[in-house]
């Protein structure tokens, strides 16, 4: 696109929506040039990542939504969606000639049906904000991610994010009732929220995890619950970090389903928990809730099973500790600012795959030159196998080598996980960061991801290079 | 198609997949000519249900679907998939042109992963079969539909069921973890099955539900769970339906999911159990399971919220009575030679507009000239509400207006349905039956359907007719 084609979309943009909705000055743009991925701010620091969108659109009703991509559709203009831009792996990476979609304005909370359990939000709306909202009316979404006050419950649904407490309560998957989508040709369609329905496929489905590919999330209806009326916590060290996965194992298979139930390896026990437990312990932190009956109950069969594996009990503090500690997260650009390449990576398979998933990953990135520490925890279980959710810190010797350290480091866990039958994603999703790994992940089954993509986004102007190999 | 094409179909057909595979003979035509739609069964009554598919092909691999589909896709031949023909609403009804694949030779149990807790089935095996062979090694699905001895595993996907214990076990949706679908081009895609992925949209979910319109599903991996080490029953008769909906709001509310929780109206309370039941009394019945403490604890919480709610105890007998006689079903064919026309009509509300929607379709039903009964009871809840089962019979003075009252008994609970905020339907499907209502159901949403068929199935040779509208 030419310059001159770019000035011509901004004010003709302008002309139509209103110019308090359609921004190009210096500072909007560059407050939305990339999202929280570490590579974005590594390419920040050094300087090598230069683009910025070529507008940026807020608008304030779903018909601006269409209008802005009626526009974007006749005339070829690339769109990229902006929730709040916590996501991590590259999803929201506008170059020059996008028109970022920014969300922000379409933020109120519209409907909360206490009778049947659901709310009625705007895509916009930050999740804190939200929650907040439904604690205040006595309810709870039970959806908690770490980013909870740093991202959307529009940029829930397009992620498939998953939060803190979801070995109980579900993923965004499973709290999704319905939502209102604009599709790239500016048409509206309202999925309405029904307790189930048997009428076709289910077309949540694809917009969950679409990334901004198939459509613009404008609305969205979640289940929500009554706050819990009893809270119950327990910890425990067991010997190795397979003992400790095979507690959770037994716990899960029980048919039990804490909302937390989170096992360090030895090393991020010491570094979280060194307080409460010696050598090389693992720490498994269990937190039940509910009505008193289900909450007591569940806590205590999850103590015998514990107490069965010779875990040693380590009473409720460390669970409280990390309840307070938990969305604390240090200061990326500062970390990437002194020379270190830091990331997280999540994971999943199932209980036969995970213990060599473990090590296989944990191997495959220490041995990456320059590699300071790896470590993992299991933070989202199911009867069929749990997450790992890796760490790791590297410091290369150049600083201008962090971007092929962080690759590397990157590429040795995603082949891991393949190898080992693992899930290259539990819940960051895939952005441009995964693409390389999408067909493993999928097979033959990319060439549906496509089909529907060329189907419902024929010029494949929404949020290309995300999510779909080439 | 000239029944000169049709001659040279199947001389093709079984030259290339062997004479085994491809009959055409009238036993094999008669016997795969429709499913279980009463409608079908009134109009073979009647002699105006004249059509048989062209020929059936039984694959026994994978290979042969394959094959049998890129001749199909070639030929533009129509494709029915077949597969045990419980469906009752006329989604199997191939006409003189179509090529039927009857999956009832794959019916192989591939793996059982005990530590995982799933099992890789082929998609033609039945239901009960399956279970069994679950049973024998101490596990279960949890799935119980009333056509379990009637149905395959495969033709559970493709129709989205539900079965009987679904309030605490989830639907099919719930269970399915991966599988394997071929398109109609011949490509094989394999799903593979994860705990939990946020890889993009989650393509299970275009064919749970597709009913053979997007492709034919060979293989299923599902989920399984330890056979429950203790089982704990009650039941209590309300005042009336909406107290017993009220008592079910507050369990599942309350967050206890026992996986039978059954209210039957007044009418069917005394059809059923009117040896235990007296008056105009509902009857509720609840089943809880799992290990002991968790099914102790949970029958004890809905025994307290029944009483609660002026529930009068009526012991374990009517659930085991239940139990024994759940399966049970009136031979159709024998009441529509008898010049009834009846039918179960299954929908779904929240809880703001189920009971506008039990009291708006009875009524609506019951206005039907010639109707003898219409009832109902709520057997699948969720936190955000319940769906209702409805059964009716009538009985045309002129038995050759059978088919006019059956479908005016459908198209008042439909029309009713939509009108109360209803979903059409919970459980049994679409079919031809459902489809003048599915763009109410849908809205705009029908044209993303349309948009992934044309996208997975260009010249709209799979299973035309069912699901979507013209």
């Amino acid at each position: 696109m030419a310059d001159r084609d770019i000035e011509q979309l901004r004010t003709e943009l302008a002309a139509e929506l209103g110019a308090e909705i359609v921004r190009w000055d210096d500072a909007t743009l560059a407050g939305r040039a990339h999202d929280t991925w570490p590579l974005s701010l590594v390419r920040a620091h050094h300087g090598t990542l230069r683009s910025r969108p070529a507008c940026v659109v807020t608008p304030e009703s779903v018909d601006q939504v269409q209008a802005a991509l009626v526009y974007a559709n006749r005339h070829d203009v690339k769109v990229a969606p902006f929730g709040a831009g916590s996501g991590v792996c590259g999803g929201f990476l506008p170059d020059d000639e996008t028109m970022v979609i920014d969300m922000g304005r379409m933020n109120q909370l519209l409907e909360v049906n206490e009778k049947a359990l659901y709310a009625r939000v705007q895509a916009g709306m930050m999740g804190d904000v939200f929650e907040a909202a439904l604690n205040e009316r006595g309810y709870t979404m039970g959806h908690f991610p770490q980013s909870i006050d740093l991202s959307t419950v529009g940029g829930w649904v397009s992620t498939r994010a998953a939060g803190q407490f979801s070995s109980r309560y579900g993923s965004i998957e499973d709290m999704l009732l319905g939502l209102e989508v604009v599709l790239v040709d500016g048409e509206r369609i309202a999925i309405k929220p029904s307790p189930r329905r048997s009428a076709g496929p289910d077309l949540r489905h694809l917009f969950l995890g679409a990334e901004g590919t198939l459509g613009v999330i404008t609305e969205v209806i979640v289940r929500i619950m009554p706050l819990p009326e009893t809270r119950r916590l327990c910890s425990f060290a067991f010997a190795d970090f397979d003992t400790g996965l095979e507690a959770i194992r037994q716990i899960v298979r029980a048919g039990w389903r804490p909302p937390v139930l989170r096992l360090y390896d030895e090393h991020e026990s010491g570094r979280h928990f060194g307080q409460w437990v010696e050598g090389d312990a693992c720490f498994l932190l269990i937190l039940c809730e509910g009505v008193a009956p289900l909450a007591n109950t569940e806590v205590e069969a999850c103590r015998e099973i514990c107490l069965s594996l010779q875990g040693t009990e380590t009473g409720e503090a460390p669970v409280e500790h990390w309840m307070g500690e938990r969305n604390n997260v240090p200061n990326l650009a500062d970390l990437v600012a002194r020379g270190f390449v830091v990331d997280t990576i999540e994971v999943t398979a199932d209980w036969s795959n995970i213990t060599e998933l473990y090590s296989a990953v944990i191997a495959a990135v220490a041995s990456v030159e320059s590699l300071l520490v790896v470590s993992g925890h299991s933070s989202h279980s199911y009867a069929q196998g749990t997450n790992i959710y890796f760490t790791f810190v590297a410091q290369p010797d150049d600083p201008g080598d962090a971007e092929k350290v962080y690759l590397e480091c990157w590429k040795r866990a995603m082949d891991a996980t393949v190898r080992c039958n693992g899930s290259i994603s539990h819940h960051h999703g895939v952005g441009r960061l995964r693409v390389p790994w999408m067909r493993q992940e999928h097979g033959q089954g990319i060439e549906v991801l496509r089909a529907v993509k060329r189907a419902l986004d024929p010029k494949g102007i929404l949020n290309p290079g995300a999510l779909l190999p080439e």
